[in-house]
């Protein structure tokens, strides 16, 4: 069995992605792997034959601090499906015969769902092929929409970074002696973990967001309209956070009711941002009042500058919690997050087949959502709130956050 | 002579705006004052006889450090203009009957060129009916633009937190390999002191942006798009800064080049947003690449979370400088800051007359632009560096920064 280890990042970046690498790499190195590879964009990427050597390049503690507070991927990232090797087993085949020529004995992919149905692909791909090469998922993504664990790492700085701004941008909008609007858009596609978390800003010095659009929940917008009306009514600034991703009740996403040409990618990926404004505008053609729409756009999943100390330290445990595994002999298993108790909050880390996790999604259940449907339960803070607890200082050099990158 | 002082911000919110108000507040009360009343959102809801006794609400060391770092303007704010007082002295009058009332012998006032316009009429005014209340300016903007003072409190902070989050941007850009353009629309209607400074980025561990495109710079749309086009080829992720201010030779706003309706609002005041989206779209048909525009918007000038200390700090100073003078007799003066030397950072306090400042914009010097038109000079960063130094730690309550507000 191969002495190397092999690591990639996939899908979309986080701030305490590289954590998770960093986690990796020294439990990694800790246990004696002469060569830590990554792959440079994830499977895609060493479907090309790039990888480098990260011991050649994180070779002090210092590094490793620094990789802990750089956000987006190190590595960097892809958004490639494997096909199903019983189907068409040419990457398969190309890929085993890399982690031949490295050595490899190890191989650990740091994602969200669709990684995951790498792993799950590779791994079983590894059994009808005899290979003992152990493979463990590393779970990732700001969403929080992976199955089988308490939460993923990431979530919690993009909760805390989205909490800590709309206290902010509620500050702001109360400066003017005047009605305004103001709607926040915040990412979840299909799952509105983030977009509830803009109920965190709610508190002792803060009267919080008046409502919370989730992609769960069927977005009407004269309901919408009218509820805005009436908190007008008794208050002058009003601040919404509505998720990417709100339908109308025919599943039409209301970012594409605009008359603005919807953008696609050369990937076929649909922009969906677009919704706030949209709103933002009709509430200002029907209340007749200042308006203003705020993207987080790209900021709520890379702003490293205002991480978790809770996320960042779980994201370094999770990646570690995968070395021990495969070390031990485990694979084709993903480490999860297991919540001991709430108050105060305890965690531990376990291991879940990854077939129970591949390509399942995780929304806010039903009875986390408040009965009028713009709003989330003190369960769902309760469930958040240990999640964005404390803080990782950067290491700010000449003013500015210091990252570390190839 | 009264023994009280009254204070209002006034003018867009910053994020140190209330650190000035805590120097005023400071230093009044260190010099006797027995009320210090703030205006409750500006001159204009003072007309309607709101203001507040500070003395009765800020009574602890503690809550002037959470005043300090509280963004946005605690007393609110307000955008009004006072007349010419030899055309209507209605508004005037109205305003010294107050202040007879309240006992006040000094009126300070912290905003930016409008609000020094205030502070000009008022002292005029005063003069004329013999009122020997001292009047004095602390200056206060993002945007930078005031005359007659190296800079303006606020400034640096905004400048700290664009430069942060666009080192974030450029690190979240090159996570696939792909080709992306990513358009950065940055404050600063007329002067381009934001804009530039997201140049800051560039260092040992960031590239820098790769265009920058200030209003005082004419734009045209074609050489932009063939400039990215040639970026494109020599680097897969392209990163822009723009003004939300820039216009075509012929005077056009970018912003407003678009099909999407211009946004006025109940003031007559054109929304400027949307440069950097028309800009993302154009780019993406001209060159089929993943484009992405993001807004620093409302963030950018109450980012209360990431502030720079030597702003915070020369924020505090101007306010107890405001008082100084006031107390020594001078008034219808701006507080100004003087630099003493660029490295090491030195500055001081000056005082200017009101009239020199008063309705005059600073805008980003020729030279300080390079030959191409698209970035800054080594001169500008230089200016720029020494104020966005250091930190001020928030005051961080169950994972978020805490405020104080009325």
């Amino acid at each position: 069995m191969g002495k190397n280890v092999i690591v990639g990042q996939s899908g979309g970046p986080t701030s305490v992605i590289n954590s998770s690498l960093a986690g990796v790499f020294q439990a990694a190195q800790s246990r004696g792997a002469v060569h830590v590879y990554g792959m440079l964009n994830g499977v895609q990427g060493l479907l090309s034959n790039r990888y480098m050597d990260l011991s050649e390049t994180i070779t002090s503690t210092l590094q490793i601090e620094l990789l802990k507070r750089t956000p987006s991927s190190y590595l960097g990232s892809c958004r490639y499906k494997l096909p199903e090797p019983e189907v068409d087993d040419t990457p398969f085949k190309q890929l085993f015969t890399l982690f031949k020529k490295l050595d490899i004995g190890y191989f650990f992919y740091i994602g969200g769902n669709d990684s995951m149905d790498t792993i799950g692909k590779l791994s079983r791909y590894a059994e009808t092929i005899g290979s003992d090469i152990r493979m463990i998922g590393v779970p990732k993504t700001i969403d929080n929409d992976l199955v089988e664990t308490d939460h993923t790492p990431g979530f919690g700085s993009a909760a805390k970074y989205i909490a800590a701004t709309i206290k902010e941008i509620i500050r702001d909008g109360h400066v003017y002696d005047q009605r305004t609007v103001t709607v926040v858009e915040v990412m979840g596609r299909n799952a509105g973990w983030l977009t509830g978390a803009a109920a965190l800003s709610k508190g002792e010095d803060c009267e919080g967001v008046d409502m919370i659009c989730l992609p769960e929940t069927d977005f009407h917008i004269d309901d919408f309209l009218s509820r805005v009306s009436a908190l007008q009514k008794i208050k002058p600034s009003v601040v919404i956070a509505v998720s990417e991703g709100i339908k109308t009740p025919d599943g039409k996403y209301v970012c594409e009711l605009s008359d603005y040409a919807s953008f696609t990618d050369a990937f076929g990926h649909r922009s969906l941002s677009g919704a706030a404004r949209l709103l933002a505008n009709r509430a200002a053609q029907s209340l007749g009042c200042k308006t203003r729409s705020v993207e987080l756009s790209t900021m709520q999943r890379c702003a490293g500058h205002l991480t978790s100390r809770v996320d960042i330290t779980e994201a370094f445990q999770v990646g570690g919690a995968a070395v021990k595994a495969a070390f031990e002999g485990l694979t084709r298993q993903m480490v999860a997050l297991k919540r001991l108790s709430d108050d105060p909050y305890q965690i531990t880390t376990c291991l879940v087949p990854i077939d129970k996790v591949a390509n399942h999604e995780k929304k806010v259940p039903d009875h986390w959502i408040t009965e009028d449907g713009v709003g989330v339960t003190k369960e769902f803070l309760g469930y958040v709130r240990p999640l964005i607890q404390a803080e990782i200082t950067p290491f700010f050099v000449e003013g500015l956050p210091r990252h570390i990158h190839i």
